[in-house]
């Protein structure tokens, strides 16, 4: 496995590897791995011929007061666990490298943008955006992966990619959860004890969810305030918010009908956690 | 050559091209050629493997109220003139093949938008620069060509490219004009006899101005008071903009020095047009 921190360097190496023929997979993270990220990192071994790894703790979708300072830094345990499952490079640029001069060019994307977090973290999806648009000029790859536990960033990058014609297929992989469902996430490492205790009821609300769906109940709001009756159950968790919207669109709905995504936002002390289902109301 | 109408059929196309290692050269245009095209292309040809051309009069670009309609368009002869000229492929995209969904995402360059035409056309920077990183995507050129005519855009996208790290070398040519010195345009066609007369003022007020720095004045007010003495000898003629920029940052200036860029937009009825001169002011 290759450790490549310059854009020079990683551009030699992949356009290497392209001219012998080879699908290059790509998995762009923030590093601080856990089992959502290996799931990542491991379909894409399995699927490409060549993977490529970037860790790159991006300041421009932290919106203003985020935690960009404390984001877990943990690069030398995830250079050993890339090399442990097969990952042939791991680039792990600099924000100078990434932004050199005074960064002037955004990809926006509309409307999806707006609802769940989009909200409450202003300038954070145009980050992403950009920084993955940059990434994908960098790497080139053939494909790339993403979590569902990001639904709505998977959601917005892959309306980028198909709006920009970028020549990319975008995979979009699992949550991965702990024994009490608790999704996977670096920040959960911000957690006490109790308050990792409470942040179960946020996938438990989410099953209520699904099984109110399955009962047949239409209503959003009937659903959402059951969700919300779950979460209140801990005094910790104060919720951003709980919404059911149209799982490709992410329109409002009026009625809960096809595929819905049931999303949860919530923050227990100083952490900020989310959370979704996916559901097919159709069945119903 | 090969005149393509779908992103499918190009994508085959440069796929093979690539593969046997050839560059590509790519000039996307808005068609109804004229020499300042054929230059473009021409360069192309004589610097790249493999040659495409596109002919998109892109909507997206055209500001609410501006001459989208009735925007020139000459496909057969475009097609004539590429093929005589050694061009491999002449793509022309539907605007349903561009835009088959609704677009929802927008690659912005911030600050070098707002001057000059920035001004005057709201949301045509926008329409440019996500065309052209469409279509980029599309064709995925080693060589793209501008035309230092549209000096704004050329600055735009060479930004655009670097801050995207998009793997691609935009080159600038100079300028051609009629032998009174007007820029060719597609717009030009717009002109009846006497605007066409008129018209030719717009180089002369730059060459006037060109003489001023040359003879060492240092302030832009006072050389732009010279253009618009110029412009002004034609009642025909409205003035947009007359302004004196650095060539780079597009910023203000308040003492002429370095490299400039000195702008000029009129319109000559209901025709808009556009010209400019760089000058390199540390000479003097």
């Amino acid at each position: 496995m290759e450790h490549v921190k310059t854009i020079e360097s990683l551009g030699k190496l992949v356009k290497a590897m392209r001219q012998q023929g080879k699908t290059i997979g790509f998995v762009p993270t923030m590093g601080a791995f856990h089992k959502g990220h290996m799931s990542l990192i491991e379909t894409a071994v399995n699927q490409s011929d060549f993977v490529v790894v970037s860790i790159f703790v991006n300041p421009t979708q932290f919106a203003p007061g985020e935690d960009y300072e404390k984001y877990p830094r943990t690069i030398d345990a995830d250079l050993k666990l890339c090399s442990d499952v097969g990952v042939d490079i791991v680039f792990t640029p600099s924000a100078e490298q990434m932004y050199p001069t005074e960064n002037l060019t955004w990809v926006n994307v509309e409307k999806i943008t707006a609802p769940l977090c989009g909200q409450f973290r202003p300038g954070h999806f145009q980050g992403v955006t950009t920084v993955c648009a940059k990434l994908f000029n960098i790497v080139l790859p053939d494909i790339a992966y993403f979590g569902q536990k990001d639904a709505q960033q998977a959601i917005i990058i892959k309306k980028m990619v198909s709006d920009l014609n970028i020549p990319l297929e975008i995979v979009v992989c699992p949550t991965i959860r702990e024994d009490d469902g608790l999704a996977l996430s670096s920040r959960n490492h911000y957690l006490d004890a109790s308050q990792r205790q409470d942040a179960a009821l946020i996938y438990k609300s989410l099953q209520t969810c699904r099984k109110e769906i399955e009962n047949g109940t239409k209503e959003p709001e009937t659903i959402i305030e059951k969700i919300r009756y779950t979460l209140q159950q801990a005094a910790s968790i104060q919720i951003e918010y709980v919404s059911i919207l149209d799982a490709e669109s992410l329109n409002d709905l009026d009625n809960i009908n096809g595929r819905v995504l049931v999303a949860v936002a919530v923050k227990i002390g100083q952490t900020r956690l989310i959370d979704n289902i996916i559901v097919d109301a159709s069945e119903y």
